[in-house]
């Protein structure tokens, strides 16, 4: 049986330590130039069905480090735009000797479903509103840094949580590791059913970020959601924007983070973005190395079978 | 003079025998994780001026085993699409010190004309309806595999032959090789001048598929067809569906084949097509090893000169 | 520091001889199948905000000979279709641990934007209307081999100045090497202020291309014109195509050169692009070896600083 990686959900808190541990080692042994242990003779499959600027290059970066070799699905234009179904593409996938994906789709689910016809790991680099796990990995490894551990923080996510796949899998994160977390937004962009999701619901910015020592700012999907959910972005902006004003509810050592890519004066402004309490840039760098964690963790799982 | 890979009607028996039996070999030393000839210091350029995501990948796995590099030309938005000929293209490719092509055209006859400006080796990957040599190696290889040899068995290749090029090369492979070749299918997609073609039309599926050793099912190629040809893909499905009940045609250990992408429900079942007796992913996965074969007959050829 | 590749202007007339011999250097180590100095551990990022073959493949052959890792950025669909800013792309690049950016795109300065931001190298290959440097030192790298020397000659750079990156790049790099440059071509398609750019202007071919020791056609960029910039294509070739007739005025040895592609029959015909006075092809290949001499020479800048 092959180790995938489709969801913090499924992960136990010691598999979510470990998985950062050794990313943080990793970090550490490359920024000293030093060797991390290689991911010989395989090939992984990157199937991006979605477009990916910033997570489909992490994972080649963490694969470059790792000197496992990447073979570029290109989804446009591919077999499936032909009509074949997605179980005859990963099996043919598998049939054409890829050793394992990181795939990405717009279907919640995807990912879980093509684990189970091609056989061997299958890494989730985010599907639908469902979940992005080495996202919130790389996001949990940030907090470590900056804050020294997880528990017992206070953690706000900020916005549009029900289109969100990263709150999801941050909220899974950082609750399995010991958080209170904090679901913050307008009734329209927080999921109906937020028993399915750990978290207290904020409708209110100033309420929300009361005393929270990091505030996870998520990108308003303009792309995704429905007409009318929102009266204006100006009125989101003006109601839930992390800024030089609302920033003061927090704890003044707040750490700001986001998912990216930003939308400037929307979500954020630049001082919540570019200040000495974001932890934005570091978000992006450590996302390779949680990833070459989550890479050896799944490959590992193989010879374990 | 390079040598090429334009086609299998081209090719002597004698030299589709030594490339199959030099792809077996291949595939049972990486079976065996022994190491295969590498093909170093040079760069293979892929230029798919189709979509194409089996072949495209099947070529990037064939040159990963033998360490040979690849080079991805982006046909949509490139020198082509402002105007260049074939012709520039392909010397500047050559003065980009590219040392062989694998090319994709919808035009028949496009990869040939590459050939004499290029000056080294040119793979065809497919070009309009004429040719698909890799594809057909892939099944002969696939064939002796399951039956042993080719010579002597009854093979039909079932379907959109009109369209094909998987069919022609199949055809002349088979024909070569010994094998008995039916073309089956409806009038409108079988082509008018079969003196052209190798292999005995029929137009019923009964009488075509009786007592065969070997069924190639075809793709529909939906895209591609003048509308009216088929009064509708139903009707289609009706008269030619290689299914649990039309299968009774032919012998009882009868081999399945299909180049993909399959169009489940039209030209096959789920019976036909994940039963025992198909081999689907086999020649998905034997294509990776006759490429292998093709590449290295090809920059062979080179130093022969 | 990092130290940057953003345009000819800005460099010494002995920058520019150092990397033109350097180039010169590597060439005759490839050719004689020798090794060449390698930039290793090293990812540099290829941002082609602009569609491009020949000069993304350039780059691509030029890192393989130095056995320096290449990554893709897809810009269609990318985050910043997303609406993200040139300047969060960058630092995420930056972020995601890229050593340097190649980088073309269609606003001019865009290159020099994005190399405050970055923080390691960058390199333009090709920016607006602007400089497209590494095109320039591959030209004069092509003419020195041929004339053995720049200064001294007289060069028409004849058609599209207005439009072309590789004019302005041409012209400096020429008269900070002592060449005589003449800018050739209808008054819709010279620049207004020719006191930016150094080189005398001609309305007439004959008169334009009168003694030149060189000529070097510019593409007819079609999808840039705006409306009514000529009468017509054909008008233009009439009285500004570098044909077997036009050719007389330049002396009987005289080079010829086109950036590509080419627009055959309308800047050039047949004789002027393929016969032996042509230098077209030798541009080509002698764009990898001037890239590989500025990836050099970028890097090198790095550890200097």
């Amino acid at each position: 049986m092959a180790r995938n990686l489709l969801g913090i959900r499924q992960l136990s808190t010691d598999e979510i330590g470990e998985l950062i541990k050794t990313a943080a080692e990793y970090k550490a042994r490359i920024e000293a130039n030093k060797p991390v242990p290689e991911i010989k003779n395989k090939v992984i499959g990157m199937l991006f069905f979605e477009n990916s600027t910033r997570t489909r290059m992490s994972f080649e970066q963490a694969a470059h480090y790792l000197k496992l070799k990447t073979a570029n699905f290109v989804a446009s234009g591919s077999s499936m735009s032909k009509g074949e179904t997605l179980k005859d593409t990963v099996l043919t996938l598998r049939y054409e000797r890829l050793s394992g994906l990181v795939m990405r789709h717009r279907q919640s689910g995807a990912p879980t479903l093509a684990a189970r016809f091609f056989g061997g790991p299958v890494l989730n680099a985010g599907d639908g509103r469902h979940e992005h796990p080495t996202q919130a990995l790389g996001d949990g490894l940030t907090i470590i840094e900056r804050k020294g551990q997880i528990e017992g923080l206070k953690v706000a996510i900020v916005g549009d949580v029900e289109h969100s796949r990263v709150a999801r899998s941050d909220a899974w994160l950082l609750s399995k590791c010991g958080a209170e977390v904090r679901l913050v937004g307008p009734r329209t962009l927080i999921p109906q059913n937020t028993s399915l999701l750990p978290g207290t619901v904020f409708h209110e910015l100033s309420a929300g970020l009361a005393d929270v020592d990091v505030i996870i700012c998520l990108r308003l999907q303009r792309e995704r959601m429905e007409e009318g959910s929102l009266s204006s972005l100006n009125e989101y902006a003006k109601l839930y924007q992390v800024n030089r004003e609302t920033l003061r509810y927090a704890k003044p050592d707040v750490l700001i983070m986001h998912p990216g890519p930003i939308n400037r004066g929307i979500e954020v402004d630049d001082t919540a973005a570019d200040g000495e309490s974001s932890a934005i840039t570091a978000q992006v760098e450590n996302g390779i190395f949680v990833r070459m964690a989550a890479l050896h963790w799944v490959f590992a799982g193989e010879h374990q079978a």
